[in-house]
């Protein structure tokens, strides 16, 4: 039989005991589920970017697979514990936006707040719903326990809003959506968007103090330590520096904006 | 059948091979394990903090886990290998105090100092016993090997001496045991002990330079940003901040002091 | 039946969904294989250190065992997507000598270029191949298939070209070849080159601003905070500072020479 497998992600960071109990819990209820981690570095508090980062990881897992995600700044608050099912996937976490664009990029099924105690730990925290709601409840779907009998249907969740690129005349206005690790910038600009705006003319792309007149087709293309526009693994517009850190050089952020002007005269 | 669960704590870090080394020869006696890092972020040398992580850790893993823990300063040191068999699990590491908070909790069973090289790698270094010896006997445990096979038994082991909250006249004063990744101070005065104290009498509570006067009962109730105590996910009380980092503000460190104090005047 | 290892290593860091995306497409293959992480933290585009930290963690590994490394700062570029076939792994990953120190340790038998797109994602990037064509050919490796339908052999591949240890007239030098993130300065003299050049002879080891006589045998035997030379886990000269970073002292990095002398005069 194949075993189930159950992503975390978290910003609880890899130093604590936190992301261990969560795994203990799970363990606990079914000990033969495989566990992955997608990421615990999520910045502390930051549901935009875990919102991100699930959205991008979490598609490539099989079908049957159960996201466990929290980043949860209103623990313990009147927000609600919630699961989404959706087309290939179960969703559990806060009701904050953290699941919304990976949920809805998939297809919502079914939304579900989590109610049943008696799937839950016996004692209930304020602070760790992580460990003492929604682990419990992962275990126990991961054992075929039916959506239906964790809790009640709800017919609306907290959506995260995300700035779309807007047409200006002759300017396409994009944002950074994530900075990776590597210092990438990476907008929110589809490829596909880029070209039906272009649409063969020339143009430049604006991205804090620089301007780039050229699209890469990879890294290799530019010159060491070169600053570089191209399309990054996701499909977005992204500005980078081959074997560097754009983001040491541009300091750019979350939001700024990044604009694709056409050069009229030819 | 199920799979037997190993957890991993170490201060190892997660950059070099030294993790990945001691997962390799326990796959390699066991291949169908399940292997769960708890943490490898301890900071370097200290036992304490080790010891901490993983008695808040490995209580919510099922019965049968093995817990292999390595901060080990004395390595290759006349200092013992040990095992401590508890009620539910296998404590496996150095004899320095690490092992003690977590075995102690769960209720020692049985100790014994690892003796028996047939159980171990050929070749002992004198700085990775957590390659060369833990690895091994946890993979040889976690096929079903009996733990009196694999040395003699010992009626001591080293303890961590913890200080206690300690009762002064109209005071209860009580340490810092921890700060987590979020920047959250985590004291020794449970739950149960300060309701105790205070039998309903006003308080005062005093962390570095800061005084509260209330318990929260969740971060929710603290505005964004604002210092607060409450008891934390293990039901201690600990002083943190909003959606931010209350060690940047009180640079309080573990030892530290935190007093509650009854106001009299009511 | 024992499920078949695929172990990670890669510059991706921790925090972005890249890893994750790694594991959800392998796991989308073969939902039955065990993922082991070796390292994430290699520093971004240094193929040395990732093929150091490889070389040392993936020989503790079972027999069948299917090592995937990327370090790639050539992506998308004309470099070859390989598979090495040594005596007991498998070893995927680009062509730049990442994979070359862990295999020739283990024994080269067959190398393929991967070149059947039918093994690989429907749609390749040129930023990330690790998603698109390295973790797709590991999950067919893991589920049987055979080396030989994975793409056309080939006869050379780049290798890493080591600086071994020289011999000078009464002295033998050698280099740093890692810096731990203990801050153990690792060099590249072996314990039994070491013997043999100094056959019983006094000898001074000099490795940057500081010289040492003697060798311990583990670091118990300096005193607290102090420097020692002794020979590491991996058999070779390190120089270490007791329950110390030695790094942060000596600001020694790869490359640097580390010089053993023999003292005439006795």
């Amino acid at each position: 039989m194949t075993r189930r497998i159950i992503t975390l992600l978290t910003d609880f960071g890899i130093q604590d005991h936190y992301v261990a109990s969560i795994k203990g819990v799970i363990l606990g209820i079914n000990p033969n589920c495989t566990l992955i981690d997608i990421s615990h570095q999520v910045r502390p508090h930051d549901i935009h970017e875990g919102a991100f980062v699930l959205a991008n990881a979490s598609s490539y897992y099989p079908k049957g697979t159960i996201h466990l995600a929290v980043v949860d700044p209103g623990v313990g608050s009147p927000r609600k514990p919630i699961l989404l099912v959706t087309r290939n996937y179960f969703f559990l976490g806060p009701d904050n936006g953290l699941l919304s664009l990976a949920a809805e990029k998939d297809g919502i099924k079914q939304a579900i707040v989590l109610g049943l105690r008696n799937f839950f730990l016996p004692r209930i925290s304020t602070t760790f719903h992580g460990r003492d709601i929604f682990a419990p409840v992962a275990g126990h779907l991961s054992l075929g326990v039916e959506p239906s009998r964790l809790g009640n249907k709800i017919d609306s969740w907290v959506e995260i809003q995300l700035a779309r690129p807007s047409l200006r005349k002759n300017m396409l206005v994009g944002s950074v959506v994530h900075v990776d690790s590597f210092g990438n910038i990476i907008s929110d600009i589809h490829e596909e968007q880029l070209s039906r705006f272009t649409r063969g003319r020339r143009f430049m792309i604006k991205a804090g103090k620089i301007s780039l007149c050229e699209l890469k087709r990879g890294y290799w293309e530019a010159k060491k330590r070169g600053l570089m526009a191209l399309f990054g693994s996701g499909g977005f517009l992204e500005i980078s520096i081959r074997e560097g850190n754009a983001q040491k050089i541009l300091k750019m952020k979350r939001g700024d904006k990044i604009r694709i002007q056409i050069i009229n005269n030819q």
